[in-house]
């Protein structure tokens, strides 16, 4: 079910996004402001079909998107395979998870009514305007940006041409549906600069085309790693206890939270920078039940850390369990699963094939 | 007309082929050799839309391109527009030469009949193919062949990420059509055996699909530039004397074999090492007319080298008049181009569709 590298990330040009709606949401637009002129708002974001989302994706990311599909008359939302292919896949399993991730997003809420749910692979106009982007980019641009320096450090073997390029195909991904909103987390910013500089660099050549995409920069707190919370929760730790995924089970929940690092203080309080165990607990406990940090603090005043991991454990359990076994029941129905993609396909190849048409003669590839 | 770089260069993976069938044709497979199987076989080739085939290129490839549609029941030439937009070009100029190129190819006797002939840009699972063999291609595999270390130098701004990748495109390029085989310069090898190499290493990856394609390694003789014998004829070259187009007039034609560079000795024979200039005379004479190169020496025993160079300007434009004016008439009916290219484009997708629809199923992306 779980992808061999057991490593769902969020697309990375557009991963952790903000959360809690339109007053929790910063707009960012790096360097000179572009008007969106008469450009409809529309929502583009990506998420890689490799495993199951966990908490800090569910509240820092997905829970934004349901929000979003709601603010914004236009919003995608992209299963994105053909970034998850830029690391080795195991291909039976890579098919499955496509439609595991469809269930998980239904299940956390998204709505293919209001919102278009697609597999990117799917509309190959994607691939093909990452080429006409990448003739574009400078290759030494490229190399400059962090995710490469990175990430061929952590791969075992040499990075692959995909790994290096993966920014030019999220530029693609964004302004193949001339989309002005883009939620990314804080660590994602870089890669949204190249989709804008890129936007600014094809309506500079071809005449003023694209909308250059704002940022949806999220404020709500980060959550972090149970074992070492001065990391982001990841699925990719390889310490399995870090992470709790919206598929685990109650006692799983409570195990995870039990083992959760906090420190030799037994008082409840919220001070992220001395102690960030807790703090992390705290700010669980608020992203999952909406009360205010003070509240929850004041609210706890009487329990030591060891009784207040089960209260959080409590509280996520509870925010979970409708939706783990929405995704559940989802699972069984690989038809509704396969119809939910088809059409979400459909959508988006109708919203995307005139903008991509207009784009290859202004190219002069027609 | 002719492209603002001027350029027009041959698809750089199977640029300068074979010219005069079968028996001049010698098949070329570096590393191991793999059986082609049950693969039909099939021809692919590629030149990019960016100014008038030049002779060398009419000699040196399209000639050959004529033979093997004839013996090849399937055959596929490209005219690779995403290849040509690595570099800058202006997109009035670009879309006027795609169905330039067009007339060209027809002119000098492709047969849409016979032969598939389409625009690349046109079959976007080239490039979604492309992203495929692009993640299982090493980034530091591209860096080292020899086209970017080229490239990087000529470029006046460093070098786009197009202009990196293109070898990627190229393979999918071949391998979308499950090629068996195709013509390629000997500057070219590297590039298909970068091909070869994504074909196993897929077959390894995904089970045996591509057959590994074999180079058609043409044994003509390479048509020189008319300035510097040291060097190919190139659409390129600054020295407008250099080359010779097939759509020179025959004024044009006799101005630049009149200027061309031979040496202090008058009389004709052929010695590619010591007397290249007067050799290049004696193998263009021997390409446009068929006749072996011993027969010209003989025939032309009484003549020094400023009247040998007229009876080989009038052989070129003998061998050029007919292609000219059909040029002529071909570029005057753009309604027909675009039926052919259109035409062509149904028959690549229709070939292409299936093969990568099982391409997708084995990488499990359905």
């Amino acid at each position: 079910m779980v992808s061999r590298g057991s490593k769902m990330a969020l697309h990375r040009a557009s991963g952790v996004g903000c959360r809690l709606g339109k007053s929790y949401v910063r707009v960012l637009c790096t360097g000179s402001v572009q008007p969106v002129k008469e450009d409809k708002p529309r929502v583009f974001s990506g998420i890689q079909p490799t495993g199951v989302p966990h908490l800090g994706n569910y509240l820092g990311a997905i829970e934004s998107w349901v929000q979003l599909q709601d603010e914004y008359s236009s919003a995608l939302y992209s299963i994105v395979d053909l970034h998850s292919i830029t690391v080795p896949q195991d291909p039976a399993i890579l098919r499955q998870s496509i439609l595991h991730m469809t269930a998980c997003l239904l299940a956390c809420g998204l709505n293919p009514e209001k919102a278009i749910i697609f597999q990117q692979s799917q509309v190959n106009e994607h691939t093909e305007l990452g080429w006409i982007l990448g003739c574009l980019i400078s290759f030494s641009h490229l190399r400059q940006l962090h995710h490469w320096k990175v990430k061929i450090q952590t791969q075992k073997n040499e990075g692959s041409v995909g790994l290096l390029t993966y920014p030019v195909l999220q530029c693609a991904d964004i302004l193949l549906y001339k989309s002005t909103h883009v939620p990314v987390g804080e660590d994602q910013v870089q890669h949204l600069e190249l989709t804008q500089d890129t936007a600014r660099r094809f309506n500079k050549k071809y005449g003023e085309f694209f909308p250059v995409p704002k940022a949806l920069l999220g404020t709500s707190k980060k959550i972090k790693s149970l074992r070492d919370p001065s990391v982001k929760m990841s699925k990719s730790d390889p310490d399995k206890l870090a992470t709790v995924n919206i598929t685990d089970s109650p006692e799983e929940i409570v195990q995870k939270f039990r083992k959760a690092v906090t420190d030799f203080t037994s008082e409840v309080t919220y001070d992220p920078d001395h102690r960030p165990g807790v703090s992390n607990m705290v700010a669980i406990h608020s992203a999952v039940t909406g009360l205010d940090v003070d509240e929850i603090v004041h609210q706890s005043i009487d329990l030591d850390t060891a009784h207040y991991k089960l209260v959080v454990a409590e509280a996520v359990i509870q925010k979970l369990a409708p939706v783990r076994s929405e995704i559940e029941k989802l699972k069984a129905d690989h038809g509704y699963l396969t119809n939910v993609l088809t059409s979400g396909t459909e959508k988006a190849k109708e919203l995307c094939i005139p903008i991509f048409q207009e784009i290859r003669r202004l190219v002069g590839l027609i």
